[in-house]
């Protein structure tokens, strides 16, 4: 899968795919990641990107002609995607990663000051995503967050240890509480019923404390759980 | 205002640091961000940090001592919280970031892997917190989430021309849409209102533009606007 990333900041990008998964499935040939400065692509003399906006108002807004220009010169795949990362965007959860993970390519747009001129949405045709309800400089971060959760989705990235199928949300419910060596830490015991070997037991009481988790964390995710599996 | 984040990869917040506000607001001496690795707490020969979980499954979790010992490592202000950022937790949005910015330090414990051993999350007393119903590969990502929309609201971080007043979600409303130069760009023009100079007409018509665009894409916010503004 081939991930295309319009950012005036490239080596923030650059710097986070060298880390950890992502690193790992550039290196083993299942993604390609390429960050495209829209700055090389202005027509301006002074490399401008951004302007003051019309009607006045704080900050500087990007302009159509670099980032329009950049799209336009990225090499598009047949089963292509177009986003750009806003904080008005639909979004961005569990299901969405695994529909991207399905395409052959992803292209993301980033912002940064005030915003982008409005007609680059238009004319661009982008999906706005957005990962929450908080503003942030720029793009390159929720970027980088739909590229590694979209990664986990793609085929070979995930070695069999590391499944996805238990992961919080597979399952409408936060994942259960997890424990490892020593037994005993300052005073707290490793549940017992996690050192009997009884496997149904186990799974029992882990769903049990999904439930509980849940309730306590996420009553918004618990009420859809019920929904789903016909309870309410 | 000082930021401690625990995390096994260091250099993925030391590189994020060197960029756009964030590097800004520590050469200006407004911020500190301090990257400690709690594998260099650890006990055993091998610098191990994880291990495999009790009762089974698939993947590593991190193990009490090396993060509870980091924790306790860190110098704490006064007025200081931990979070641990998790998809299990609270959901971050611009109003934590505003809580948190009023903080003189917020501790942030970053996990990857399979998770933590739960006793991390009882002994350290954290907050965890969740930027959104996705899972990522390490905390680190949202730790630099956290980071940069709290530093937005950390004083004088902002310069007077990029003020947050105006970002999505300040009124309950997402932003209205931005325009610059050039007037007209691939036969679509910036709209008239905003070229007449009618700053009453102006502010109109963008307020109008928010509630269409919260309308259309978040129904959820929109509901809740009405409701806060005792219109339901």
């Amino acid at each position: 899968m081939r991930f295309d990333i319009l950012t005036l900041f490239p080596e923030m990008i650059e710097n986070a795919c060298r880390h950890s998964i992502i690193s790992r499935a550039i290196q083993n040939d299942l993604i390609s990641v390429n960050a495209i400065n829209p700055r090389d692509y202005t027509h301006s003399k002074h490399k401008k990107v951004d302007d003051t906006p019309y009607g006045g108002g704080a900050g500087m807004v990007l302009m159509c002609q670099p980032f329009l220009d950049a799209l336009k010169g990225v090499e598009r795949e047949e089963n292509s995607e177009v986003i750009m990362l806003t904080p008005q965007g639909e979004r961005f959860n569990q299901n969405l990663a695994k529909e991207f993970s399905k395409k052959d390519q992803l292209i993301m747009i980033c912002g940064h000051y005030e915003g982008f001129d409005e007609r680059i949405r238009v004319l661009s045709g982008a999906r706005e995503v957005s990962i929450g309800d908080f503003v942030l400089t720029g793009g390159e971060l929720p970027a980088l967050c739909v590229l590694d959760s979209t990664v986990r989705f793609v085929e070979g990235v995930l070695g069999k240890t590391e499944s996805a199928d238990y992961d919080s949300f597979e399952d409408g419910l936060l994942e259960y509480p997890h424990y490892t060596k020593p037994r005993l830490y300052d005073g707290l015991a490793v549940p017992e019923v996690l050192l009997n070997g009884n496997h149904a037991q186990i799974a029992q009481w882990r769903k049990e404390q999904q439930i509980i988790k849940t309730k306590k964390m996420r009553p918004d995710l618990w009420r859809d759980y019920l929904q789903n599996n016909n309870k309410l």
